[in-house]
């Protein structure tokens, strides 16, 4: 091989360290987010997200996805337990497990370790790899019709936010989430500084993420990926403060996940707009996502850590924003081929695919194990009655 | 371009993703020695820190430092909104937020939450990239003068630190820290262990912020600036340590603040010095660094988290070690053209630079809407009265 | 030098800086697995372990490895107080860190300070130095038998674990770990989410380590190396997770050391090995790190984070499996000349080694200085009494 692929190659290893990295990110932001006698539990699911997903992604996922032979561009066919073809798989591994990782915090405090495990290998051997044969494997269908997703808002983020969404509906609110008359109460989480310190290295890892999806380090300006990605998650995550302020106080999570939303909402287009498109993507992730939680907790769905507001509304606003934003093609700027409707058959696509496909595995787990853990175990915290400890085992907590 | 163009790109991206993880590492230090009454209020301002700067650096301050026109070698002027130039900007934006971060904490626990986003755009914007004209931007009267600073004791560390002096002096001593002689009182952080993680996290960004500050990794010697950057730290710690214990027994806040000492220390003249001169700088960072946090502490002067010492005072130790220790011109070991004179001017302009102008800045915000929050605030907590929340909702804490 | 020199020196330093952010990896599962009366004591030893591993290194460990005239293939001697042939050194300098920071965990809690101070510069300056000369310098005897351990499942990881064996076997057990009967206590610890985000960043960090072995990035498939890695830590904690069950419920603390066995596991062989082997030698790893554990603990050891587990018995195993899985020559796979007998000599002579100088330095300073605080000094927590503060001033705690 010459020179040129080994540059590009060691970027591409160290860009997928990068985002296997987001998967501590994640178990800090849904430990800090939700209440200290279920961190072990999120732990374990956390672990359990990137270890079943890395065994199950090398076992089939991967011959979903990229397996040679196309079955008519819905799936691949083929490379089963993986020999070879190292530099794909571990760049792929790691975002799959970003996948799955997303429905963990969605459904956390309440949701049945076992039947979480067996929802694991579906969504990163399966329902993912599916969708990522759609769009990356340049035999997939999506990819036919034009549409865009550089990084991942739909491919990744929606399908992580659109699986947390029928799990949400299928496990029900938290004990204690509404009260009589229905209204939310705030539950709050065991620390605020575990998560923002998830989200800080989420946003480190997202630089593997959307700049590593240049596949390449070699013509290609990898900084101005670098760039459109930070102005987004700054934009974002100052409009949702703002956006906080208008009912209250600067608000800490809102700003959380503002960041996070900024984030998800350049991810589809980081290589496809300026700076200026950049930061208005941001902004609006950032009014989206406030808007999105406040909205989706009053309907009743209890998402404890925001994951489909950040995910899967802020992922079809990514998606939808390279139409709008796309140097070359968009509307706004230059005026070239409409991208909108390949992007809104991808967000239809995508999110009925995520959506309907785990809510059948989920409700069918559901009715052979249960997905939900009885009242008792619930109030008890499912540290104790799941796993036999205590997170925190030296400090005097309140719940 | 060129393959050879692409590789130090490469670097500088990497790099620079390095470096913008040292923000995680000023909130927990910062969190970490202070109380969890205010940690969420330190979170929000470390967004804020990044986020506004981020964007304040792409609207203005990259302009005012590299902007293309050079107004009498003083400030720049010109690419505002940045679009294109991609790669200088994503390595020089996360330095300015962390200037900017380094105030945070010196005045950490009594700082109004509205007032502080004032005062970030200036830094960010204004203040920081005037110097970084004078140094690094092939157009400054400083670097005319042949002042040295690879990587930023003084056109970072020291503009953070001298910024933090000024908030210190404004906003006054915490409630509690004297008592009514005037004598310094302990006031224990809520988590060493996230100061500790903190720091870890500092001293593994800096390899970023030393090494990639050769803005090319052909035709350099990249290990050789980690190794002075690892030695220095790890001498600046043991020193700190051992001071400390002349008074009592082994400190862990002055040994943590030893190795960010030790890193402030060989930031200017990491790729100027030997080995050997590595060691010395890091052994005289860290004796400086105890003393000086005890002579400001005595003083009246409450930082929160040492940051004047650690990025001031050591910052000028590390500006003025080049002259000592420079392997080409330094006086201890070639005795070439002697360095002393452009340093000392360095030392003077940048600290009554960062110093002037945070003072007339935060003076006039002081003025219009108060620097610092009441006693009823600070007693019950900036995160409760600031931000309507708490940090640990879990858990039973003292304060 | 070359373009290709540049780019292969460009990994070595970042697989350096990923290697050395396993510093604080080490410090959280310690203080994770802990009682947070002695958090600050491992804080203060982890900073040490690479502060004084870094300067004693440089001055001579680094010179017993590599230091050119090979005394016998036995050590090396020269090149004290380095001066250049930086790359080589910042790569071996965090190594030697993680061999000496594995003893740390496992003697933790009731460790004198100052005796813990006197051990490192044996380990990172003598004890380690001198198995790298034998292995790794192409001048040593085991290299010269065939021996094979491409990232150091014997040369690092076993000279951690049988080093750590010493000191517990010298130090005993904390007191109230058995009760009158000799029946083994469980002492919980202080934040498993501080254990998990430790195993994570160590995760992260391996990569550096058995990627980063390839010591170049041209002509090698790095991708590889990510892959077997991820594949064994995964199958790891999934196994470790499972033979918990077999005793209760899934269990957290097994399932954090399954992962970190699966690395230890497959550090030797990472590079050698196909990616079902990688799989088989996870799943094993997993397996034997829970028997060993509970088996260590029945016996009277107590290892306060498993380390003698982990990376010495496991270290063992992944010394072993390359004899088993490797392509070119192993047994199972293609049937080439067997690796058998020269990795049982080098399980062997690495064990006697470390476990042999480590016993016999540990005993002379147990003898001088005493090695355990008193028991009040171990009951009141060795933060008060070792370093007079506490490590969470603001929490109220059990201990």
């Amino acid at each position: 091989m010459e020179l040129t692929t080994y540059v590009n190659n060691l970027w591409i290893v160290v860009a997928g360290i990068l985002v296997m990295f987001m998967q501590p990110g994640f178990m800090l932001v849904e430990t800090g987010f939700t209440r200290s006698k279920n961190s072990v539990n999120i732990v374990m699911k956390n672990f359990m997200d990137f270890s079943v997903g890395a065994i199950t992604y090398w076992a089939f996922g991967f011959g979903l996805a990229y397996g040679g032979i196309s079955v008519g561009g819905f799936l691949a066919y083929g490379s089963f337990f993986l020999e070879g073809d190292s530099i794909n798989y571990f760049f792929q591994v790691v975002f799959a497990a970003t996948a799955a990782t997303i429905v963990s915090g969605a459904v956390a405090e309440r949701t049945k370790f076992s039947a979480y495990l067996f929802f694991q290998p579906f969504i990163c051997g399966v329902i993912y790899p599916i969708v990522t044969h759609w769009v990356w494997s340049g035999q997939g269908w999506l990819s036919e019709l034009g549409f865009i997703d550089f990084a991942g808002s739909g491919v990744v983020h929606m399908v992580g936010g659109f699986a947390a969404l029928a799990g949400i509906q299928i496990v029900g609110p938290r004990i204690g989430k509404y009260d009589e008359d229905g209204k939310p109460q705030n539950i709050p989480g065991s620390s605020m500084v575990a998560g923002a310190l998830g989200v800080f290295i989420l946003w480190f890892g997202w630089y593997g993420f959307n700049v590593g999806s240049a596949l390449s380090a070699v013509d290609v300006d990898l900084a101005s990926i670098a760039v459109t990605t930070t102005l987004s998650a700054a934009a974002g995550s100052i409009t949702a403060m703002y956006v906080s302020m208008i009912s209250g106080k600067p608000n800490v999570g809102m700003t959380l996940n503002g960041a996070l939303a900024g984030l998800v909402g350049i991810t589809a287009g980081c290589a496809n707009v300026n700076n200026l498109g950049a930061v208005l993507i941001g902004l609006i992730s950032g009014v989206i996502v406030v808007y999105s939680i406040n909205f989706l907790e009053r309907q009743g769905f209890d998402d404890a850590v925001g994951a489909v507001s950040v995910h899967g509304i802020c992922g079809i606003w990514g998606v939808f924003s390279v139409a709008i934003f796309d140097i070359s093609s968009g509307l706004l700027f230059t005026g070239g081929t409409s991208l909108i409707f390949p992007q809104l058959i991808g967000i239809l696509s995508i999110s009925a695919w995520a959506y309907g496909t785990s809510y059948f595995v989920l409700k069918v787990i559901d009715s052979a194990l249960g997905l939900r853990v009885t009242v008792e175990e619930e109030i008890a915290g499912l540290d104790a009655t799941e796993h036999g400890t205590i997170a925190y085992g030296d400090f005097i907590t309140k719940s």
